[in-house]
């Protein structure tokens, strides 16, 4: 795949919006009393983070009404029918629900690490962890019921944000319980990799649409936009997990397979007759040989290989999708967007 | 206190309108998948519990609109400008929410018992009582987006929610840091309350005056009603845990002495000189005598009977408030029940 040929131009794009998103989601989620509360709420979301969901969502509205990318005011965007909207607002809102469900799945997967820094549970406690992630899903609510779009435009967006978390703590619940199943199936994985992942894709990019007031059609496509590569994003993210040094990562390579984590590399290993439950075994923490030889079983059954042809096929799907949109400097974006979801090496 | 002459009516009146709420809220979060994750996130909501808080928002929005109290659907409820509502939608909001908040206090605090039963991370685990508390947190805002009330009071509802969902969090981080401050004082015992408790009264109140089309003013003051009887249940709820029956309570009686936690009875004894670490130290979860001793000694020192006089205080302060209402029989009801949350047993 000619990642370097596609990473350059959505990089920029991405950096250029990242550094919006950044700033307000500082005045977003501000210091505040309790001060180890807010400490705590912010620890994740200041630690960097590619931004890649509120970009989507500000990408999609981009080309929605067909502006200059990044050159306009996100703060005092144009809608399809001259009001202007917020936009900003949703994708912080968009931001800080991600980060929300990282705080807490953190705590129920015990992982110490998260965008390079210590997790919010292990850097404070579980009691603040919790209670961080419970303030971050409160604000991004607020965030969304505060962009001033037309209010029937909210409340589809807040119905929609809503529905997409509870499909996220249910991919999470399911994610939880194949921890503990002998079998999971392809399409089970696939299944739970749409809630706990895909589905705060697919919002970013419809919340985009329905607050510039894009027509039915164009919300429903931007959303499968978002599905599919969302899809794919996790796969990648599983193969990332064995196959980049812990460093760049910011977080324990091979995590997934040392806390015995189904993913699609798994169940297609497993379906191939390798001994996965053997590979969860004989990993740990440490061993960074270990760690190698078991991601060299993976590779010799292909199903490393077989997870990115999957990821592959659903950025295929997913760009298909954004025809629906007219030509536009944003909707290229969107493109390579989904291209650099499964390129990026970390 | 005549407590009995003023628990019949009120009595009555909430658990007509608990039925119906109980009703709704076994729709509106019915059984699912993944199995595990719907048993957890039903297992308190349909538990019992008064519903106290969903029935002021029925209540205020019958004052508002002086409707025949209970004889009207709340699906199709009336507004002030001729509209229809699903108020009962948002009195569901307002209890999921409510629930969400005891599971994830519930682990926080370490508590075992909730409403009669066994705490959600103790019947299932700690992973399955934090996804359960998120899921119905998002249920409470796709509840409150489908009222089917006017977008732009929806939207006001939407981030009267979330403002409070986030004072919440304060209010508990707050109780939480008290634990291990040698001094709390009554003001910040006062504040503490006010956000973790009386707010979520508070916008129970109000978001059944703004779906219905109340004015400001009209909002404003509910708001307070509920806020300062909110603060009196709390304080009420302090008094109780220490003079009520465990079986009654439905959880163990002198938890908050176990826990070592600061109440505005432990504020008042400290400031008379009372040795209240010694009293922490002196009680645990077996002995009844042990705990009978301890609280004669708040007894002695007036600080239950200084906590009761302040609940009363602030009824009074939050029964004025619904001055602004015309005179209802729902607005009587509203006066009975904030007389209600001081002089209940349990």
């Amino acid at each position: 795949m000619p990642s370097d040929a596609h990473d350059a131009p959505i990089m920029e794009a991405i950096a250029e919006r990242r550094a919006r998103i950044d700033a307000r989601l500082s005045v977003a989620v501000s210091p505040g009393e309790p001060v180890d509360l807010y400490e705590a709420t912010r620890h994740i979301l200041t630690a960097g983070g590619k931004r890649l969901r509120p970009a989507v969502t500000l990408l999609v509205a981009e080309a929605v009404v067909d502006t200059e990318p990044a050159s306009v005011s996100y703060d005092a965007f144009p809608t399809v029918d001259g009001g202007q909207v917020d936009l900003m607002a949703a994708a912080a809102a968009i931001e800080v629900i991600q980060s929300f469900t990282l705080i807490h799945d953190d705590i129920m997967d015990d992982d110490a690490m998260r965008r390079g820094v210590a997790a919010v549970h292990e850097a404070f406690d579980t009691e603040l962890a919790i209670l961080a992630g419970d303030t971050l899903y409160a604000k991004g609510f607020e965030l969304l019921a505060q962009t001033g779009a037309s209010a029937d435009r909210v409340v589809e967006a807040v119905e929609l944000l809503a529905t997409t978390c509870v499909e996220i703590c249910e991919g999470q619940a399911m994610d939880i319980a194949f921890e503990t199943r002998p079998e999971v199936t392809t399409e089970e994985y696939l299944q739970m990799v749409e809630r706990k992942t895909a589905v705060l894709y697919a919002t970013a990019a419809a919340v985009g649409a329905v607050l510039v007031g894009a027509d039915r059609e164009v919300v429903d496509a931007v959303y499968e936009y978002g599905l599919e590569s969302g899809k794919a994003f996790q796969i990648q993210d599983d193969v990332l997990d064995l196959t980049t040094p812990s460093a760049v990562l910011g977080k324990r390579r091979g995590s997934d397979l040392i806390e015995q984590k189904e993913t699609l590399i798994t169940v297609h290993a497993r379906d191939r007759g390798v001994d996965v439950d053997a590979i969860f075994r004989s990993v740990d923490g440490e061993d960074e040989e270990a760690m190698d030889a078991a991601v060299q079983q993976l590779e010799a059954a292909d199903s490393i290989a077989f997870a990115a042809t999957k990821a592959r096929a659903l950025t295929d799907v997913a760009i298909d999708r954004l025809s629906v949109l007219d030509d536009s400097p944003a909707r290229s974006l969107l493109v390579e967007l989904a291209e650099y979801l499964i390129t990026r090496g970390y």
